[in-house]
């Protein structure tokens, strides 16, 4: 176990300011970098350092390996905190933290590396009893292998790229002719996109909810789970609404799913936080999708129920403490949601909102948690993510939880700009949202 | 067990705002009361209905009793909400409602009045069993009497007004001598504030804490506690840092505490939430000081560490509900600390400092709550108490909850006015009050 004395935190916007306070809390210095674009931004006012690394575009600054690199080593930071997309999935950038002997705030780069591979996930996770959805044994590599698969598993079934991600290289085939046509045109795409054209075939589950479970593991062979959140509220795969507990599965099959999550992380000698994320069919089955080796955007709704602060955790782990929670200590007390509120404007499909934000108000009070980088005046950058602020609600089961929501939700104000408020609150009145009754096409149904 | 429709407010400021907040959770409409001074106040804006009831000045608005009246049977109200300060401990107002048939969300008015004459409430006390600082048996009527007593119990004694509060009719006594000049002055004094002359004596205890108890009670004789909170860091007998639980008693002394708060409770057959106060001397004596018949400022540091809503409890019991917490369930989670931000100056005699708000930038994020009224461009009035917000932070363990209020304080920005920011930060890095070794003097002395 060592102290660290200073992080430098890899990211921006909510998640920046948070693992800022984190650090401040654990009497850590912190060294933000930004963007010409967020020089006014709140995580550059609340760092004790403060380095501009690059104009508005991320490839220039916050993807910018080396830039930031220069920037640690030259504050001799002991550690960096990635937060969540940018570089915290980049097993390139973690192998270059641990060359320069600089700690990486998550996994080792082989973690991330063997989990960024679906098709090596999935095998690897076959392999260690953890359940995947059937499929290809490892690459497709020829038509003929393709229609074998197909054949045994049944259509339909979907082609995902090994390197895939954001549904690039993806294709849903529900026949024989289809499944030629499409073997090729995954192919290229994922060359295109990922460089690489490796694909594979699963089983496409029409119905399904995602039920996540998150991982704590420190250096020391001991590897936790807190518990699931609900993930299943999404459009276009990404996630609006999320909860903790999830009020779909029951307790055999959270002790099951929790038990091949654990599984899951020790297959790969995971260290840090990590979520191992769950398909759960109509029938109960539940299935492995991937693991995000990081931080997750929804890791309040776990802390809320919990008490543990997965920041300071990780933080922890990464500097060699031993966890101090042992799994029975992890007790569920209550529910809580979150909502993502994004600068998108619903009724125009979605487009991003730029702009000035006017007047803020922003919830509080008992049981109202709200994570953002938002401040009166403050300009929305183009270059970014559209999320503004995660508000996170607590209660003492799910209904007093939604309930504390909308309230929250009413009361939200943010002028200047268009925001997905009034979906979220749609869909916290829905009546099969509040029976629980939804899998991950909800949202794209009610919103037709 | 009945539903409240619509329930009027009769407070203003942050408290207010808390309440409207829990109604609209419990999907009861509010109806808000306003002076002119707070006419672009938060509270207005946030309830359902707005109604003005007076100038600025305390006597015209928030403490007229008619005025409200009137309102709340115009509305409609089924309940008023009469939150802390103002008509909150008014026995007179309780009743008033007993009789227009609305529901006071509090106790009987009995209860209060037996807890508001001070004498009544020891002797109450006594003979059920509460223990009481030595002291007279009653009022006392003559200065032989009080010779007596003083021998007895021995000096300091300190001369209290039956109906006193706010230190007035208050005499600490070191002399034989000084006790009968004191003691016509004590009543003089009483009688000009209070209309009542009526005065006891009592062991003057120079050096405690003050310990005091959660208490909730229904309408059907089920009385729980929920805990305890250390409120021993006071300027003046007013509170200024609370903590759930108090770091100094022991489990043995929480438990026996715990069980004189429920007596007390029931020695007055209270119904809502009520406070019982302790004072706790050198030698781990503890003793019954008041019973504070209503919600108070620091209830959310009980609430942080139980998950117990007690707004929400208190209209529960009001509307006739059955407690559904037992005495076995209330688990304390962690430690949480709360601050009192007030508009005064702690470089001019703490004087109050009005003005218009500025910059507000109020902390966030993990574990920290902030209940305020505030907006940016608020303008402070004259007329009222100097409370401008409280942020309440909740840990694993006292030093966690220590570390992120100081945290939250070095993120707090209120410009446009002076703040006790600074003052609460200088308690919170003394090594005496991070030790736990401080009582009600501790304020006093380190600001000298």
């Amino acid at each position: 176990m060592t102290h660290f004395n200073r992080v430098l935190i890899a990211n921006r916007g909510e998640i920046a300011v948070r693992i800022i306070r984190a650090c401040k809390e654990m009497n850590i210095e912190t060294v933000a970098v930004y963007s010409t674009a967020d020089k006014d931004s709140l995580h550059a006012a609340l760092a004790d350092y403060a380095i501009c690394i690059g104009t508005g575009s991320p490839k220039d600054s916050y993807l910018n390996l080396e830039r930031i690199m220069s920037t640690a080593v030259t504050l001799g930071v002991d550690a960096i905190h990635p937060g969540y997309g940018f570089l915290s999935e980049n097993s390139r950038f973690a192998k270059m933290c641990e060359e320069c002997g600089i700690i990486f705030i998550g996994p080792d780069s082989d973690a991330i590396l063997n989990m960024g591979n679906k098709s090596t996930a999935r095998e690897l996770m076959k392999s260690s009893g953890v359940p995947v959805i059937p499929g290809s044994d490892g690459l497709i590599h020829d038509m003929d292998q393709a229609l074998v698969v197909a054949k045994e598993i049944g259509f339909p079934v979907i082609i995902k790229a090994s390197m895939g991600g954001g549904g690039k290289g993806m294709r849903i085939v529900n026949t024989f002719e289809d499944l030629s046509r499409f073997i090729d045109q995954a192919k290229n795409e994922a060359q295109n996109a990922f460089g690489d054209s490796s694909i594979y075939i699963e089983k496409y589950i029409t119905e399904s909810r995602h039920v996540e479970f998150q991982i704590l593991a420190d250096k020391h062979g001991n590897t936790i789970h807190l518990f699931d959140r609900e993930c299943s509220i999404q459009r276009n795969n990404q996630k609006m609404i999320e909860e903790a507990p999830s009020s779909y599965i029951s307790d055999v099959m959270r002790k099951n799913m929790g038990d091949s999550a654990v599984l899951a992380a020790k297959a790969i000698d995971y260290n840090s936080a990590g979520t191992v994320e769950f398909l759960v069919d109509n029938d109960n089955n539940y299935y492995f999708i991937e693991m995000n080796t990081r931080i997750q955007v929804e890791h309040p709704t776990t802390e809320m129920v919990t008490g543990i602060d997965l920041i300071k955790e990780q933080i922890k782990i990464a500097r060699g403490d031993k966890l101090t929670i042992n799994q029975e200590d992890v007790i569920i007390r209550g529910h809580s949601i979150e909502c993502r509120i994004n600068a998108e404007d619903p009724d125009n499909h979605f487009a991003p909102s730029a702009g000035t934000i006017t007047d803020l108000h922003l919830p509080g009070g008992n049981g109202v948690r709200v994570d953002t980088h938002l401040y009166p005046g403050y300009k929305i950058p183009v270059y970014y993510d559209s999320m503004l602020c995660k508000i996170i609600c607590w209660g003492n089961d799910r209904s007093e939880a939604i309930q504390k929501m909308k309230v929250a939700l009413d009361e939200l104000v943010v002028s200047g700009i268009k925001t997905n408020t009034s979906l979220q609150k749609r869909i916290l009145s829905h009546p099969d949202f509040l029976a629980g009754e939804f899998n991950t096409n909800f949202v794209n149904k009610i919103i037709g």
